[in-house]
Formats: structure tokens, C-alpha cells, sequence
């Protein structure tokens, strides 16, 4: 199956010098796709020319004349930027002129914009942001993280039932087990919307684990994690914090003496596997699940490697065809009404 | 200073296996210290015996026939177990007969009965779990790490004031500076709570930083980072699972052939000077704030080392008079109330 994925060009902190050659190397390593570069037409040719590359049946660039700032409210971007490279790469995946679209610009402004162009598909109330995390036994997609800071239990349930039809198209996985973030795995820890939340998992026709607390992301224990976005947030910022500091301590070590230098070089193959194995890149691109359409969001200070990462995601996203799988998923979802109606629907 | 630490010597996974060893380390460190093991009497001659340790001057047992289980509710171990190990060592507090007392028992029943049995400061509403975590600048407080499922700013902002002060209190440190955790460094991110604290602390006496995020906490950017408890407990539990996979692969990568064996032999001075450096236990011992006395929780699975390290935090915190120093930081705290009026105190 041919893909077309719709890039924003412009977007993250380093645009189009790292957008265009990560294009370059996607679309040598997977002669299956095509792209369409969105953003100003003078910058990506001049970028395309600097690369020694040019633009033909499977890059094309697709002229728009603004771009939205990495600090820019969404209110601003969707109101004044309606020629943006995000809202234009939005668009082409609305008229169909492509399978999905990539971003490395500023969450907030993706997220409503793709929201306004794409509309969520029926039966979600709000889309979530969705990532696939390292885990001991592989990885583990948790969601939301970050897109939405209060969740009723009947939106957490439908994250629930995006993040499983995520992982089941990904990872061709029959039946993924779903956990709800928690801060104990007993039934009577948590607050009111966590335990109502568990309610609605434990009754629908997702294979619901229980509870789960923070390390179980990292243990594998399930294969998706349902929190709202601000949990799901500090989870995801506090282990990318202490992962650096580790990796910074790691280096301290080896730095400390010259014969720790020498013996750095010469356990050179031991450490970089390591590094290639939680280097962070790799797990670049998280998915704006819940829309009408494939968005796939960049890390903003994306290099190279790690944009061609998140095309890469935004590319199995559109072959497995999770967009319909989730609605099919809706369409059958057995969704119950919580046991208590204190927290309404926002 | 002499100083009295009262032992819940039955607590934790491995009760005196672990606290009697802990303690008579404890004891040969710190000349100026004392120790009640409070259990059962039969069980800690035994312990003592076994390591060829005797009463004393220094150390003494006071005997009390009911355990706390680990998985026991708080009001079952409140109601059926008032001469339990966890309760008496909190009364000897209470009684002045200890300055502080140590339990690695469950945190829920700890909470409870310590709030129960000592009640909490003037000015305090709610007592919050404080812990100082390694960051690349040295440490930082933490709190709430959850005690408190659901805050209100105001608790929030005692919770500030405490941490500021536990921190200037160990760390000798006149102003140290606070930061809320939010998912966006940005005042207009957050929910209504967040938000509503933020104001309390930015027209408090407290060196407000503003919002931190998740990584924050281990970049060290401020010297007390403030949360409600479900936050708090996803952040550290995140952090620790991501710390023990990153560990876990250094161990694989070092372990995959006789080859890396040998290395990782060679290296091991850099690998162990690296684990002594991040090693948990060096950061066991939480702080129950708040409360009309000392408790300090080890983590339950505590081994000798990580319960010595709790003991000298609870004789920290003893010789540092940080009670009264938070006392008097209430006596004088201006709490000014929230502009909304939209969350009520619980």
C-alpha cells in the first residue's frame, strides 16, 4: 500500500533543517511512501538544493505562507494563521491528499488545530495524546499525556479503547491488556474519577488489568496505561528527567580520570548499545488519537533521527488502518454508565 | 544533642531481620543517639542475641504485643491494634519519652495512626509524605508523595511552607526556593487547583519559583517542588521504574558475552561508584510533615542499609528542631485566600 505522509515543514525548534533531511532518509528507506513537504517554497527548495535532492512524484512541496510559533497560543493559531505548514499538512490528510501528517510544532496549537480541521471520530469526546514508552518487556503505550488536564471517567474509558485498537493494529496484538494509572493497585486507592473510571473498564470489552502504579509503565506489566493528561504528563517528564540525570551521572563516571576515559573507549561497544537501546529518538512521534485523521506529533527539538522516527510511526499508523479499527472499536463499544454521576461530562 | 529515636522494630517486609542490624549500625555512628526497638520483646532479645548485642543505656526494648500487617487497612490497624509495634513507637513520641520515630510498616496505617496519635501543627490541615530526591544539583524536596489523593490550595501551600522549611532545616539553607508542578512552565497551564496555588504562593512569604515540570524535580531547577499526593506518588513510582529498567539494561549489556563479563570487571569501580551514587537506599526515609512530632517511613521493602539511612534522617530532623521551625513559620505565614472561590478546603 502506498502512503503519503503530509510534513510540516516549518515546525519544531530547528524547521526545515531537520525536517527535510529526515524526509530524505525516510523516503530512501521506504520506497512504499511518498511526502509532501508544507511550508514556504523558497526555504524547502533552497534546503532540497543544499541536500543535493529535488522534488518529483514522491516529494513534492506544497506552499504555505505562514508558520506557527513553537510559543504561540492555539487560540492565535488557529485564528491568525490559517496558512500555517500545520494547519496546511492538516488539511491535506482532511481532503484525503494524504494518509497522515507530522509535526514537530508546539503541542498546543497541533492539538486544536487538528481538532477544528479534523473534528474527533464519533464517539470521542477529546482526543489524547498517546506515546509508545520502552518497557522491560518491550514497550507500553500510555495515554493521555498531556492534552487533556481534567478527564471524566467516560473519556478515560474511551482513551482506553483508542490506546488498545493502537497497540492491537502496531503490534498485531489480539487482545492488549489496559491499566489505569493509580497510585496503589488496590481497588479502594484513588480518587473518585479513578474509581469510577475502573468501574467503566472493568464492565466493558476491553481486557482490563486493575490498577497500575507509576513503574509498572516501565515493568511491561500491561500493554496500555490509561491516565489523564496531566498524570500521564509528570509520569512522562519525571522519567525523562531522571533517565537524563542517569545518563549524565554515567558519563560523569567515565569522564572522571584519564584511565576512565581509556576504559570508556574501550567499553565503547558495551555503552553505545545501551544508549541505542533507550536513546529516547527512537521513541519519537506520539499519536493525536481520537481524530478523523492521522496526526503524529514530533518531539520539538527533534533531530534528524528522531523526526525520521516519528514519519516512521505516522507510516504504520495509516498501513494498520487504526484510524478505522478505532471506530469500528466505538461503533461496537459496550460504553456503561458510571455507577455515580457526580463528575459530568465537560 | 542527645537524641532519643523510637524503632517500629516489627515493620516492613523483613520486621527486626532488618531493624535490629540497621540499629545497632545506627548506634556505633552516631554516639549521641539512643534507641527504643519497640515489639515484641521475645522476638527482638532473640534478634540481639543472634547479633550478639545486649540492652543498654543506649538501647533499650519496650515491648508491645500487635503488629501492624502490611497490607492491613488504616482503620483496622487504628481500631484492633492499639498496642501494635507502630502505635507504641508514635506514643513514645507523643509522651516526649522519644525526639522521633522510625517505621517501615504500611504507609496508609502509619498515616493514620501518627495523625491520630500526635495530631497535626497549628495552621496545618493535612499532613504531607516529603522526601528528598537525588537531582543533578544536589537534592530536592518533593511533597506531597501521597498522603493526599485531593489538596486544596491552601493545603498545597502549607505543604510549601513545610517542604521550605524541612529544606532549610537539613540543608541549612536560608530561602530556598519553591516550585509548583504543572504540566507547562507557562501560568496559564494547569487545572483550577493548580492555577488557584499558584497565586497563594506567588503573594506568599515563600521564595516562589512558579511552575515546574516533571523532569524539573531531577534537574534540580528549584529546592522544593510542591504536588498533591496522586501526582507526587506517579512521579517518584515513574521515576523509580524507569531507574530500575535503565539499571536492569546496564546489567544485560555488561552481562552479554565472557567478553563484556570481563570488562564490566575492569570497569567495576566506575560501575559501582556510579551505583553507590544513585543508590535508593541512600534516599530512604520519608518525612511525615506536618504532624506534632517526627515520623519518618523507611520504605517497606527497606534492606539494613536503606533502614539506616532512614534512622539518620529521623535523627536529622530531631537535631534540626525543624517541628518548631515549622511552627513558627505558621505562626507567621501570611495565607492570603484564593481569588476563586470555586475549590472548598475538604
Amino acid at each position: 500500500m502506498d502512503i503519503t505522509v503530509a510534513v510540516d515543514a516549518m515546525g519544531g525548534d530547528h524547521g526545515t533543517h531537520v525536517t527535510v533531511p529526515a524526509v530524505l532518509k525516510f523516503l530512501k528507506a521506504h520506497p512504499e511512501a511518498n511526502v509532501v513537504l508544507v511550508g514556504l517554497k523558497d526555504a524547502l527548495e533552497a534546503e532540497l538544493r543544499a541536500r543535493h535532492a529535488v522534488t518529483g512524484p514522491r516529494l513534492r512541496i506544497h506552499h504555505a505562507t505562514e508558520v506557527v510559533m513553537m510559543d504561540e497560543s492555539p487560540q492565535s493559531a488557529l485564528k491568525n494563521k490559517k496558512d500555517s505548514s500545520m494547519r496546511v499538512a492538516i488539511n491535506l490528510v482532511k481532503t484525503g491528499e494524504a494518509h497522515a501528517c507530522v509535526s514537530a510544532g508546539n503541542t498546543g496549537a497541533l492539538m486544536a488545530t487538528a481538532r477544528f480541521v479534523l473534528k474527533t471520530l464519533p464517539g470521542i469526546e477529546r482526543p489524547a495524546i498517546a506515546k509508545l514508552l520502552p518497557s522491560m518487556r518491550g514497550s507500553t503505550c500510555v495515554l493521555d499525556l498531556g492534552a487533556n488536564v481534567d478527564c471524566t471517567p467516560q473519556q478515560l474509558l474511551q482513551f482506553g479503547i483508542m490506546g488498545a485498537t493502537l497497540v492491537s493494529a502496531l503490534n498485531h496484538q489480539p487482545n492488549p491488556s489496559v491499566g489505569l494509572l493509580n497510585i496503589g493497585s488496590e481497588e479502594i486507592k484513588g480518587n473518585d474519577v479513578v474509581k469510577q473510571t475502573a468501574d467503566l473498564l472493568r464492565n466493558s470489552q476491553l481486557n482490563f488489568h486493575g490498577n497500575v502504579e507509576g513503574n509498572d509503565i516501565y515493568r511491561g506489566v500491561v500493554d496500555v496505561v490509561v491516565c489523564d493528561g496531566f498524570m500521564g504528563n509528570i509520569a512522562l517528564k519525571a522519567s525523562e528527567g531522571i533517565a537524563k540525570m542517569l545518563g549524565q551521572f554515567l558519563k560523569e563516571e567515565f569522564t572522571k580520570s584519564w584511565w576512565r576515559k581509556l576504559l570508556a573507549l574501550v567499553a565503547y561497544p558495551v555503552l553505545s548499545s545501551l544508549k541505542h537501546r533507550v536513546d529516547p529518538r527512537r521513541y519519537n512521534g506520539a499519536s493525536l488519537l481520537g481524530l478523523r485523521g492521522i496526526v503524529v506529533k514530533s518531539h520539538g527539538g527533534a533531530d534528524e533521527l528522531a523526526f525520521y522516527y516519528a514519519l516512521e510511526q505516522a507510516a504504520e499508523e495509516a498501513k494498520s488502518g487504526v484510524l478505522h479499527k478505532i471506530s469500528d472499536m466505538m461503533a461496537n463499544a459496550v460504553v456503561p454508565t458510571p455507577q455515580e454521576k457526580s463528575v459530568e461530562p465537560q
